[in-house]
Order: C-alpha cells, then sequence, then structure tokens
C-alpha cells in the first residue's frame, strides 16, 4: 500500500508537469510571477488519537534495541507530503515542528523525488567517499552551486560535516588552532608542544576555553555540550570543561514596545561578557572564542537586539576572540533570511557561522585566517556526504524558484498577529508571543498545560514541539502557507478554549 | 560521458541478470556453491602520473574553498568498480585503502545500484527523519534484518548514529551515566547534580575519566580526541582532559615466534592499566570505562593477543569499569570474522562494541545496562540516517550471499604470504608483516621510504594507505579476491626492486 503510493508519487514526478493533483490533494495554482503551487493535502485528517494502535505496537516493537521514552509515533514517509505528515495509524497532521526543524521544503518534495531518481546521481547514493583525501569530480562545483551560493557575507570558505555536532566541534577546533598560532606568532609547535599533546597536557593541549551563554543549546558532544546549557538532562553526569558561561539577555516582549528596559538588560550581558574574558584569561585559561545562536533555539527562543549582537561582535574582535555565530536550527530561511545573522545588518557578522538541519549536511563557513594551517587538523573519514550536497543543491533551486523567503516572510506575519490575537483572548494562558518569520514561539502558563497542550493539538492534527521551560516553538518547513498559519491557528484556539 | 556509462550500469543492475559482463570487464565464474562471480576490471591501467592535470585543475579549484593539503586525487565514482578506483584523469587503480576502510563490497556493487534506483525507496532517501522521536515505520524492522543480524555476542541492543566520532562520544557517554548511577546506587539525581551539571561543574559533572592507549585512535572530536594518541597533529592546539594512558603492548612479529616475549610484554601493559586504574581513583577521576580497538589501526596496525583482551576485559570487570571496543576500523569482516573482536573467542566480550566505515552507518551496540535511563540522554536530532541502514542491510546480505568472509580469509592468507615472502626478499626495505584476514599491515625501513612507495604503486596503479610512523596499511574491500592479491603483490615487488 505505502509503496505503491510512494510508487505513484515517483511516476508523477517523472512527468513533465509536476506539479499534477492527485486524489486527496490539493492543487493550489496562485497568478504570482513564478510557480507557486504545491503538491499538499487538504487539512489534517485523524483517524485514531496519537499515538495509535500500531504506533504503540511498534514502540514496543523498538523498546527491545532503543530507549523508546522520545518516541512520539511512527511515520509513514511514504504518505507524508508537503507540511503534512501521515502516521502509521492513517492520521495526517500539520507538522509545525518538521523533524526538529529539519525538513527545508516540505515531505517528498516532487523537485527531490526527481532528483533521486535520476540514474545520473546514483554512484553518488552508493560510493561514499572520504572527501577530505579523494572528492568526486564534482565536488568543487557542487560546493559553490550548494553551500558558497548561500555563504553569509566575508565568507568564501566551508567545510563540510556530517552533523550539527560535529560541526561545531571543528568548529571549537578551528578557533582553537588560530588562537594558539595567534599567541605563538608563527604556526610552528615547540617539541614540548608536539610531545605534550600525545598526553593530553599542557602546552600541547593548552587551556584554552569557548565562552558560552546560559540557555545556549550547541550539541551533545563532549566539546559542544560544554557550551550547551540548557536543560540539565543533556549535560547531567558527563565530565566537562571549565569554560566561562555568560547571561543571555532576558528580554520583555514584544521587543519594540520594552526597547528601554531590552537594552539595559543587553548592557548588563555585554558587561557581564567582558567581565568574564578578562577573569578567564588571569585563570590562565583564555577565551579562544565566543559561540552564540542569533536566537537561542532549544532554551526557550530567546531573542536579543541587533545591537547586541553588534557590541559583542565588537568585544570579540577587542579581546581577540573568534566570533562564532551557531545558525544550526536558525539558518536556512525560517527566519525570513537565508541566515538569521543577516537581520543584524552587519557586512563582517561572524568569523564562523555553522549549520546543519535544514541545510541537510552539516558544517561550517568560515574566514580565511580560520582555516586550519594544515591538513589533517580538520578531519575525519567521510567530512560531510556528497548525497547531501546534491539535495541541498535542488532545495536551494526550490526556495529560489519558488520565492518561499518571501514566503516564510508573509507567512510570519500571519502567524505572529495570529498569536498576539490568541495572546490576548487566552491571557492566563498564552504569553510573550514572539519571532521572526515563521521561526515564532509563545510561551504557555506551566509546564503541565504545555504538554496537555501539545497533546490535545496533536490529537486534532497539529503537531508542534516545545522548547525552553514552558514555551512553545514553532518550525514549519518553508513551504508552510498563509492558509496553513489559518489551520493552525483554528486548531489552536479549539484547543485553548477547552483550557479556558 | 560518465553519466551515460552510470546510465547503462543503471540499466544493467535493474536486469534479471546481474552480473553481465561489459566491455574491458571481467567476468568471473566460479564453481562455488553460491554465487562468486564479480563485477569487475581486469586490472589497473594508468594513463598519467598520479594526480594528473585534470586531478590537478580541480585541487586548485577546491583550494579556494578548503585546506587541499590532504587531497590525493579527484575521482570518477561513476566509472570506479569493484576493486578500481577510477580518478579524473582516466587512470583505474586497484584500491587497498578503500577510503580509509569504508567501502564493503567494492564500488558500484549491482546490489546496491540496484537497490537505490528502486523507487520503493526514495522516500528514504529524501525525508530524512528525527529517529529519536519521528520513526519510520521499517525502522525496527531495518534494524533487525541489519545491525542485530550482525550484533556481537551478548548485545540485544544497538544505537544509530551519523559517523565514528559521535558513536564513540555517545558511547563514552552511556559509560558516564552508567557508572555514575553505579556510584550513586540510584537513577536520581541530586538538586546540586542539577543544578551544578547546568554550569559545568562538579557533582553535576563530575570528574570521571575514560582509560585509553597509546597509540589509540577513537576519532578526533573533543570526547573522543582525549582518548586519541596516534599522532601530535590530531591533538596540537585542542583542549583536553587529564585522563589516564596506558602503554598498548609493542609486540613483535610473526606473533608465534615471539609468544614468550609477547606475553611478558601484555603483562607489563596489564599491570600499567590496574595501576592507572588505581591512581585516577585516588585522584578523584574515576575511571568509568576503559576504550579499546582490537587491533590499533591509525597508530600502526599494532596487535595483542586474545590473552591480552580477555585479561583486559577481567581488569575493567575486577574494577567496575565498563568495557568499550572500538571496532570503527576493524569492524565490518576485513579481518575474516565480521568483528574483529570475535577472535577473543569470548562469550561476554564488551559492554560496547562502537562501529561507523564499513558498516556506512554510525552507531554503538550496547548490554542492557549500558542504555540510558532516561529519554533525551544519548540523543541529537538526526540520531543516525536510515537510508544508510538501507545500504547496509543490503550489504550485510551481500556479504551472506557470496560468502566474504571466507573469500577475505581465503585473500587474507594469500595476502599475508606474499609479505612474508616480499619481506624475507627486501630485509632491508620490509619488516613486521602481520595481520588478521585481509587487515594487514607492514613497516617500511623510514618514512620518506614509505611515502616514496607509496607514490611510486600509484603511479603503477595500486592504491594504499599508511598508518602509524612507517607502517603500510592494507584495507582492501571484502571482494578482493586471491587474484587481486596477486596483482597487488606482482606491483609492489616492482616497486620495491626500484628501491632496492
Amino acid at each position: 500500500m505505502a509503496s505503491s503510493l510512494i510508487s505513484r508519487q515517483f511516476a508523477l514526478s517523472l512527468q513533465k508537469n509536476l506539479w499534477l493533483s492527485a486524489p486527496g490533494c490539493r492543487y493550489v495554482s496562485k497568478a504570482a510571477p513564478k510557480t507557486q503551487v504545491e503538491f499538499d493535502y487538504d487539512g489534517p485528517s485523524m483517524k485514531t488519537s496519537v499515538p495509535g494502535t500500531r504506533s504503540q505496537e511498534l514502540t514496543k516493537q523498538l523498546g527491545d534495541i532503543q530507549n523508546v521514552g522520545a518516541i512520539n509515533f511512527f511515520c509513514n514517509y511514504d504518505e507524508s507530503r508537503g507540511n503534512y505528515l501521515v502516521d502509521v495509524d492513517g492520521n495526517r497532521m500539520l507538522d509545525i515542528y518538521t523533524q526538529i526543524s529539519s525538513i527545508p521544503i516540505g515531505y517528498n518534495h516532487p523537485a527531490l523525488l526527481k532528483l533521486m531518481s535520476n540514474p545520473n546521481n546514483l554512484s553518488t547514493l552508493v560510493n561514499r567517499p572520504a572527501l577530505g583525501i579523494l572528492p568526486p569530480e564534482n565536488f568543487p562545483n557542487k560546493l559553490t552551486e550548494s553551500l558558497l551560493s548561500v555563504a553569509p557575507s566575508g565568507m568564501g570558505r566551508v567545510q563540510t560535516m556530517a552533523c550539527g555536532s560535529c560541526s561545531n566541534e571543528n568548529a571549537y577546533k578551528a578557533m582553537f588552532i588560530w588562537y594558539r598560532n595567534k599567541e605563538r606568532g608563527h604556526n610552528i609547535p615547540s617539541d614540548e608542544d608536539l610531545s605534550s599533546c600525545m598526553v593530553n597536557q599542557v602546552p600541547g593541549c593548552p587551556e584554552l576555553s569557548i565562552l558560552s551563554f546560559m540557555g545556549a543549546f550547541h550539541g551533545r558532544t563532549m566539546g559542544c555540550l560544554a557550551t550547551t546549557h540548557s536543560k540539565a538532562i543533556h549535560k547531567l553526569d558527563v565530565p566537562s570543561f571549565d569554560w566561562p558561561i555568560a547571561p543571555f539577555p532576558k528580554l520583555q516582549y514584544p521587543l519594540e514596545e520594552f526597547s528601554r528596559e531590552n537594552a539595559q538588560e543587553e548592557a548588563r550581558c555585554l558587561e557581564e561578557v567582558e567581565d568574564l574574558i578578562v577573569k578567564w584569561r588571569q585563570k590562565g585559561k583564555p577565551v579562544a572564542g565566543i559561540v552564540i545562536e542569533p536566537i537561542q533555539a532549544e532554551g526557550g527562543d530567546n531573542h536579543a537586539s541587533p545591537d547586541f549582537f553588534r557590541s559583542l561582535r565588537n568585544i570579540a574582535c577587542k579581546h581577540g576572540c573568534a566570533f562564532h555565530v551557531d545558525e544550526v536550527q536558525t539558518g536556512g530561511g525560517n527566519t525570513g533570511k537565508f541566515w538569521a545573522h543577516e537581520h543584524w545588518g552587519m557586512d563582517d557578522p561572524a568569523d564562523i557561522v555553522s549549520f546543519s538541519k535544514k541545510l541537510l549536511t552539516g558544517g561550517y563557513y568560515h574566514k580565511d585566517e580560520l582555516q586550519a594551517d594544515k591538513p589533517y587538523r580538520i578531519f575525519n573519514t567521510w567530512m560531510g556526504d556528497p548525497s547531501k550536497n546534491l539535495l541541498l543543491a535542488e532545495v536551494l533551486n526550490v526556495i529560489r524558484k519558488e520565492n518561499l523567503l518571501e514566503e516564510v516572510t508573509r507567512s510570519g506575519k500571519a502567524l505572529i498577529n495570529g498569536l498576539y490575537e490568541l495572546q490576548a483572548q487566552y491571557p492566563g494562558i498564552l504569553s510573550r508571543a514572539r519571532g521572526q518569520g515563521t521561526f515564532c514561539a509563545i510561551d504557555i502558563c506551566d509546564d503541565a498545560t504545555r504538554s496537555s497542550i501539545l497533546l490535545k493539538a496533536r490529537d486534532k492534527g497539529v503537531l508542534l514541539g516545545g522548547c525552553g521551560d514552558r514555551s512553545i516553538r514553532f518550525r514549519p518547513a518553508l513551504v508552510f502557507k498563509d492558509y496553513h498559519v489559518h489551520i493552525f491557528l483554528n486548531i489552536f484556539n479549539e484547543v485553548l478554549a477547552q483550557h479556558k
């Protein structure tokens, strides 16, 4: 059944006109200058509560193999399309969480189905190279047409990696290497450097640090984890580094109504950053780099102003620290710009920008001087996966062809305005609606109410995720349109009415 | 040109008889009980020295984007087949390095081309799920038919990850979590645990350690890197942990001729391991786990006896440390058994076994008690990639159908005997021939001679890799047969004759 449907989709995708309607699917055509049609369902369709019987059976089965405490339900990815995720019990949900913000243009986009069924791409799927030593012929061109075509300002260099954590780990290493060469005044290590590093000791393994922020999330491998401070469950029982942690501004929303208070709060945090840099230098653990998310995501969708980031970037320059902007969750278009840091309006926003999730491959951009001075310093077996670069190149084509960043800005306005309205309507439940593009969030009065709301919304066909202590985060795909916003708002309203 | 050829391969792969010969390709049929035929080239074919003009151009182009100091040459993966890697200048090389030991059954294996061109698999290629929360319907079955079908003795649980480093990082975390719960006597953290871990401090982020061995390689992210001690270039300038590092036995080869001396050396190392465990416990940084490779690969193909590993496993048990066997490079069949640790003949070889490379997906198996007690402790966005599980399931089918482990044992004997002969013939250049299955190595008199031999062999059509200070490692695919061994030995002999 599932496989027959995907065969049908496959057949459709190979036809000249990719955008055929099919039974149960919505065919939308607009008079816009570029193609703005979509292969999508009409709306949610719920047959059982979630997880249904089949999901429960499979969860039990998987429980013999893995911890299944985080499993929501099992999915039928063959039947899922556009903004709709279909589960194994036949429930079809409007997906505003998109696999923890990692599905860029919806499920089974015809352009991607076509790409992956092109026999010319077969060898990329079956022969994964060690990119650092034996890249494929098209590798420089693929990087140019995919990652470099959306490179942040001032960055012409990019290193691919397999996932977000690896990307940040290697970005940190690049900053440490850069910083030590700067300290040395050259890039020739001493004999003592070389021998001591083999046994984890100074000076070869120096006592450098990365400054991060409370509430930050930068990944879960041990280097990243030392800069992650969003939830105890991520960090508990894992050894860490004594690195400085600055407060992230706790702003009041809507931002424009509290500009004076927020500016004060940001100034307080910036002062603390400088104090920590000085203090850690005195401790003998100088700050090689500062890492920050443009919007703290996992930590609760915490925003800061462009002024804050500009000042922070200046502090980094002043103290000789590298400035690393982690766009793993914010990158890829959800904020209405391809990179969230573009909202800061700076020509020189960062030294390193890392990415993953919606970019489908991990990696990081960097300025020339952040490139490791020798081969094999930033290295591993695969260093990414060319099959993901293929997908990304096509995703970027679709984003351009379908003007998806404009769509995001449009849907984002509808979404935030809808959230403001609901917040006015349910002041006892909702507060602090905030967002940029469709990268929005709202706070719920308490964690228990949030859980209940998330489950009820899911049973009514809307899939959402939490973040922070009591926020709901909105992370739709870039193909999330006005009318999807309204489907969501209607259902959310129903759920809230039951909680009032 | 390249794409027309791959289309031809694709077409062939879809025909009922997958094993057609094609111009320039070898059609081998044996009278063995199961299919033992192969889609492969006749032998190396060299048109230029390597890297040729086209590779040099592309290296220059990539140099504007990345550090290219480690690039060997650029490849034409469409034209590569079986044991032969074709470069962009039309050179065809017998590949005995296989993308740093990560290609299990050769290039463009017809079974994998067929698999990836099956429209039923399209949705797996374009919809990458967040496996920890929303797995696909077939996920438990795919795990069962792929990873669990080759699970190490005593292990029914497996966690997938994106790469080798992530696999080891998460395995270490699992050991830390397990150890701390053991110390507590229960799994309920104190309020102090929960608050202190948020700022990287004890007791929430405890001062636990992992014991590793000199010469080990376990990856390059910061947790793994603290247990890697093979080359300074990997570790230089990166902060690390003060964790214990034991000597790995320096054995004399052939092992059977030096059993008394080697047993003494192993006893010395084991004694040191126990001393370090006691010392680090006294330091307040108890050893939560011991990590070791069955054969130190990157560090120079250093072997130890089954007795050594059995004793080490006992020491781990005695001192309450978890025992983690890192099979990232040794796993997947090259040693003649699917896992190198199977050569130890133990029912209970380890608590954790990690893998990547030839398994095509990263991950680790573990005993029940090493499963994290709560969800989201071992977690990330993707937690692997189902498209790699698909490939792995088919690779395992091919290994079984084509009896590839038996082939490896057979080719491995031919390889090691050939190396012994060459070593006798060129005693001034070669020494310490060693290996298990085709996982072999030999030492060269010095690093400069090694470099020269590697380049000359490459120009004659044999691709090899180095390891340690002056070793050459052999890492062919599992489809490397007797006659490939002889092609290699003939060319290697020619190269050595020039150096004599």
